[in-house]
């Protein structure tokens, strides 16, 4: 496929997620493109400080190629690259930003893979719109990884997921063929990760779909509610909160992926409520978000089940009521933002 | 009524809306004994310093009589006292401590007449119950009145209120003569505020759940709106939130208030709704209390209504979510203040 057989991958996304990816597809023989925006000009300079619980303490890491647009990364020495998988872990916010525009650069038609790792619903609607004739893949992913200050990433997580393909008409494409598309890039995955002390795994699934709803189940309610009420996973699970929001909220949004064709297991609500202890501590994406003021995954996370909730005619009213509340400590942290901007 | 026909008024609340109603009822000829908690040794000492924009400035003010214990109010000079009226301006919080309870000692059966200038929906209900033959009024008051550091009392909005009974077997009283009663308190507090630059009034409502549940449309929503979020009232009015979320939430409230049997006119939604202006920095008083990890007014303010729409089926699904998600930051409130105490 790349060039000397070696199969070319360009990142989009570097930030705790996508550099631990990097790494383990950099480790699986492959050449991989990181594109890279604000923080471009520190980590070409000075590479990426690792701490990482699968692949040890690495000082100055780079992949293979740093660029600082999707554009410089469609072309090496002037020619057009074919990439085989482009991988996205950047943040979903189509409401700031449209993840199509920004790929198409590095996409060649009937050719190169897309991997999403990202969280939400549906966010392989507008990619399969956009590029009908390549493979789609996406990842669930659960890994305790984050940037620290300007060139760092501590990952304290084992780097487990679940990845599969999103099934299309792909230009003509099999579904086999598509399945093994994705076999192909675990297989990558698992080899660049079998040196990792604590056996991470990235395991397939042929039930995309029902990984991402059932992951939503968790995201849906605990990632919202935790940073509406500013309180960690431990302490939303020690009020009676649980109980009398969290589940019935797990309920609406069950109702929602069934009446979507999803048929998630009868067990899914009880094993995401009662997944993380009681004393834990983690803070969901969502509430770092509001702790930094940072811009939160809503549309993807909430905005998708309830616009299949509406397409269905599934009552919903908690998720509702959830959203709308995000939607306006959303509107005021954008009005901070501007502020501090001098704005407004 | 009281001896030398001065009529004798037990205070029991003295924040900044009670100390108000003292300065107002002595200005009006009756005679106060505050009870205080907390502030008793200052205030006894010191007295009060006021700013009002109804009173001016007074340094050191003090009621009559400053007492700090409900049964030290009960008597004086060791013979029983028997009280016309008993004001409570206490916060109700009924999973914290029973207003009846607190009251019983200063309340003479059939004489007493008591006032209660508290929030919340059916608050009426279990003094009714304990005190079978006593008159009953609440208010529905809009005071911009709050104590500051240790005896201070600022009043930056003019005192105007809605006063009605609330009518009951009453030891046989007529509908007539308990109207008379609150009748009698309207003439004192609007006597005592004749003098005021700004014309602050007081005024009957025959019909007091009317004026409660227009309240509650308020309070139920803007209050516990901008507590979850941390918002300012306009901030909400200036987000999408109040169309989307706050008004959808004041017809579930609406709606409970119709089916316990309370009409409110039509237009009360819009009214409240869009009663404070979009650029008003007020901070209500739920919002007040998670600001200094206090105690918020939930349960008469919305577990109330969620236990009248369960008694008539109401659907009130946006006012449950609500409710629970206050529940839980009251219980995250409520254990980092045993942290602080040292017990846990």
């Amino acid at each position: 496929m790349g060039s000397q057989d070696q199969l070319n991958v360009c990142l989009i996304g570097s930030g705790g997620v996508g550099t631990i990816a990097a790494v383990v597809l950099e480790k699986a023989g492959t050449k991989v493109t990181a594109v890279l925006r604000s923080k471009y000009a520190v980590v070409s300079e000075k590479g990426w400080d690792i701490e990482s619980i699968d692949h040890g303490n690495v000082k100055g890491w780079k992949p293979t190629r740093v660029v600082s647009t999707v554009t410089d990364a469609a072309t090496e020495d002037g020619k057009p690259i074919k990439y085989d998988f482009v991988v996205v872990s950047m943040k979903q916010l189509p409401d700031l930003y449209s993840i199509v525009e920004i790929i198409r650069p590095v996409i060649t038609p009937s050719h190169t893979a897309i991997v999403l790792i990202q969280n939400g619903i549906d966010i392989e609607l507008p990619i399969i719109e956009a590029f009908p004739t390549n493979p789609l893949m996406s990842s669930v992913s659960i890994i305790g990884s984050k940037t620290v200050g300007d060139n760092s990433i501590v990952q304290i997580g084992t780097d487990n997921s679940t990845i599969g393909p999103h099934f299309h008409e792909c230009g003509g494409r099999s579904r086999e063929e598509q399945l093994a598309t994705t076999k192909e890039f675990i297989r990558l995955y698992n080899l660049g990760m079998k040196d990792a002390p604590k056996k991470p795994v990235c395991t397939l699934t042929e039930d995309m779909p029902v990984a991402r709803w059932h992951k939503v189940l968790w995201n849906g309610t605990f990632n919202t509610i935790c940073a509406i009420n500013r309180m960690d996973v431990g302490q939303v699970c020690r009020s009676d909160g649980r109980d009398r929001l969290l589940i019935p909220m797990m309920k609406e949004i069950w109702n929602t992926a069934r009446a979507a064709g999803v048929d998630l297991p009868e067990s899914a609500i009880q094993s995401q409520a009662f997944r993380v202890s009681d004393d834990s501590t983690f803070r969901p994406s969502m509430l770092i978000d509001v702790d930094y003021g940072r811009p939160m995954e809503l549309e993807v996370i909430l905005g998708s089940v309830l616009k299949r909730a509406e397409q269905t005619s599934t009552p919903a009213p908690i998720t509702k009521t959830i959203y709308e509340l995000l939607k306006m400590r959303k509107w005021e942290m954008e009005q901070a933002a501007l502020v501090e901007k001098g704005n407004l």
